[in-house]
């Protein structure tokens, strides 16, 4: 089985792949048959490793920085989770969107699964 | 639908029953036939309304305080999540867990799923 370490150390990865532009880190960390939500509730299932590379090639761009709002958490299982400010442009305005991620892993240590849940309240624009 | 709003207030809810020594609050915001996993990983899967019930009546005595870390987060589905630290003695000693929770409710605005993630990395004894 994956462990909390390893685990927190990849949430790490994904903020750091966002902070440095680098979309093949956040890519590296996710399983061949991985999938993710974001946002929960969107309407949307991304599947697959080819369309998860194209999620994140391109979210990559969009994101000025990813903040952590507080400590990493691991679990006792195979998932862990985190609090965070995403500070990115939207139609031209600065905008902070209030996101928690919660990954879920495979014994290899990939994820298998993201989910990222943000509603419309935890978006505010300057 | 449940609206964001409705679960952001009842994540409040959760945290001022736990502040306020009320089991039957924490209660009353679940649904008959719920579910939690408390914590991610423990093998121990909590059941019905009946079994929840005796879990937070118990619960509610163990905790000094729980303290949100960062605005509640809400989705654009039926779930919502939240970053806080429980205070609480474990043997003799003032411990905190820094826990994300994240809540799944039904179409009447009750919990059906309650997940809380943290580890043995994110317990700190004094």
């Amino acid at each position: 089985m994956v462990t909390e370490e390893k685990m927190k150390n990849a949430l790490q990865s994904y903020l750091d792949g966002f902070n440095e532009t680098d979309a093949e880190l956040i890519i590296s960390l996710f399983a061949d048959d991985a999938k993710l939500e974001d946002p929960v509730g969107g309407g949307k299932i991304v599947e697959g490793i080819e369309a998860i590379s194209e999620f994140y090639r391109g979210g990559v761009n969009m994101v000025e920085k990813l903040e952590l709002n507080t400590p990493i958490r691991g679990s006792h299982g195979n998932s862990a989770a985190m609090a965070f400010t995403i500070y990115m442009e939207m139609g031209g305005k600065k905008t902070q969107i209030q996101a928690i991620d919660v990954m879920t892993f495979n014994d290899e240590g990939k994820i298998i699964d993201m989910k990222a849940y943000h509603g419309p309240s935890n978006v505010t624009t300057e």
